[in-house]
């Protein structure tokens, strides 16, 4: 009886399933309309059209993401560094020598332009060293905790609130067309996987980022993963393209980017064959978030900026393209 | 018109598969009535069941296996590295060198004893050398056209055609009730990717493996990622959990394996809380396949012998157990 009271629900969901037809009118209500709106659609629905010449197969469509300024804030830094500084502090005590050694003397001194003047590189460091010698499962905890307390400096909401609203429409709609999507990121893969199921629906295995060596071994007889204050993989620049054929093993056929860390991921993927999606968000709205590219330490755009229209790129201005920022903005 | 006759044809398909079951009757046709598949239909039953005590939602349903001596055979020696010896006398007219520098002039000569002397270590150098400076699309290419012209030298069938006939059937049956299935394998990630998606119904985003570094370049102005003679990973035995959590980013529920290669991505799957199944296929047919456990160089399985009954795992015995091997074997 209860068998088939389930399969009578089912039934009635699939059935709704398959009349609902996702409407990009329903499925994108915080872009405006406009090129970049257009751009999306029109490519979501070449690659889907059935008989079409530029039709993909479901299998095929990948899309990728980038993740710090691109599906979330990055200013005034990084989250995950603001994370680092957070945990160099906790972790001081046990480390007296950290108070002449650079970049933790800076950092304990609250100094963050002295502790990043090392730019990328050193906060990779700086993360191979705050987060070695702990187990994964530990790791998550003490990022889950950090998420649940920490507040944005200017804004005061939590991290995972300052997600750009228009881009979780952007990864429901292509979803809602049979793509699968993935972050590519510089950020931390094990930081980002504590909350990218939650807040953005991508699944741990789909998310992809820097990461330090790990080992495994029995502590206290348990089977641990330990993760060591070593860097194993720089997913930036060059090596993104590199990341998304390791993690992917397929060359995605949509790739959404802010920086020109995201650049080659651009280039890789638009540089194969048929319908192709390529797409810069450009940070120029200093009122309702922050104005930013060519000269700033975070998110630098600049050959992108350059080169986007010749490549056929689309480039979003958070400024005109986006009817609200964040989930929490009233829409204008 | 056409779209709406679209609809029913999906309609019709939707209603079907809602009424579909499946069975573990109709699922594991090559799987003889014992323990091996009670252990695995009962694990599935457990959770799967809605509102049960052991109830694990359909995401967090990963399955993972072993490639080699799990879901194809491995005897006389693994396929990959058969295809590296064939690579080897392809490339040797590039390599004068190689006459006289081990292990490349032991292959030369055909004595494949002297050439893996060094063990599994050795092979993945010969991998990193003779995988190396590649693009990879050549490199799948290559291993494309293998596959079409290698025969297996014992039962000259295609490589891809030696795949265990019941493991496909256990795949189809996990997928079927919810389960992602990924390969986790020592042997390479790209030469497996070329096939796993036909053979076994696994996409190259769900296959992980051993590495070699890339790196990503204009070639000619074409974006290419070249394979570069340097080892990046190596997945195997306590590299195994940690590829499993780069790449998953989270710990199975169920694991298969057949070596002591596969302890400890049993060991970290079965470690953790509520339903687990760790399995191992044990090669006891010598007549059908090979009989080989504690004293073989390829898929040595001792360890994993002596305790698989006190943790609970599960051994399959491929004589008694399996109805059929290969898909192209008469059931008996």
């Amino acid at each position: 009886m209860r068998n088939k009271l389930l399969s009578l629900v089912s039934l009635c969901l699939l059935v709704a399933a398959a009349f609902a037809v996702v409407q990009p009118d329903d499925a994108l209500p915080s872009w405006r309309d406009g090129d970049a709106r257009d751009a999306i659609v029109d490519f979501v629905q070449r690659v889907t059209k059935v008989g079409g010449d530029e039709f993909v197969p479901p299998a095929e469509r990948i899309a990728v993401f980038d993740n710090d300024g691109t599906l979330w804030a990055e200013q005034p830094l990084y989250f995950q560094a603001l994370y680092i500084f957070d945990r160099v502090a906790e972790l001081a005590p046990e480390h007296p020598e950290w108070k002449t050694t650079e970049p933790f003397a800076s950092i304990l001194k609250g100094d963050v332009k002295a502790a990043l003047a090392g730019g990328e590189e050193a906060l990779l460091e700086l993360m191979a060293a705050t987060h070695g010698g702990i187990s994964t499962e530990d790791f998550s905890d003490s990022v889950r905790s950090w998420l649940e307390e920490a507040r944005h400096p200017k804004t005061g909401k939590r991290f995972d609130e300052m997600v750009y609203q228009p881009m979780l429409e952007v990864l429901e709609y292509l979803r809602a067309n049979g793509f699968k999507t993935f972050i590519i990121s510089g950020g931390g893969i094990d930081f980002m996987r504590v909350f990218a199921e939650e807040v953005y629906g991508i699944p741990p295995e789909q998310v992809f980022g820097s990461s330090v060596a790990a080992e495994y071994k029995l502590v206290d007889g348990v089977p641990t993963i330990v993760k060591l204050p070593k860097l194993h993989f720089f997913d930036d620049k060059e090596g993104k393209p590199v990341g998304v054929h390791m993690h992917i093993g397929r060359r995605p056929i949509a790739a959404f980017g802010n920086s020109d860390g995201d650049f080659q991921m651009l280039e890789w993927t638009t540089a194969g064959p048929g319908a192709r999606l390529g797409l810069y968000v450009h940070h120029d709205d200093a009122e309702r978030e922050w104005a930013y590219d060519r000269e700033s330490h975070i998110g630098k755009l600049a050959r992108g900026l350059d080169e986007a229209e010749s490549r056929g790129w689309t480039l979003v201005s958070m400024k005109d393209d986006w009817k609200r920022i964040f989930p929490f903005d009233e829409p204008r």
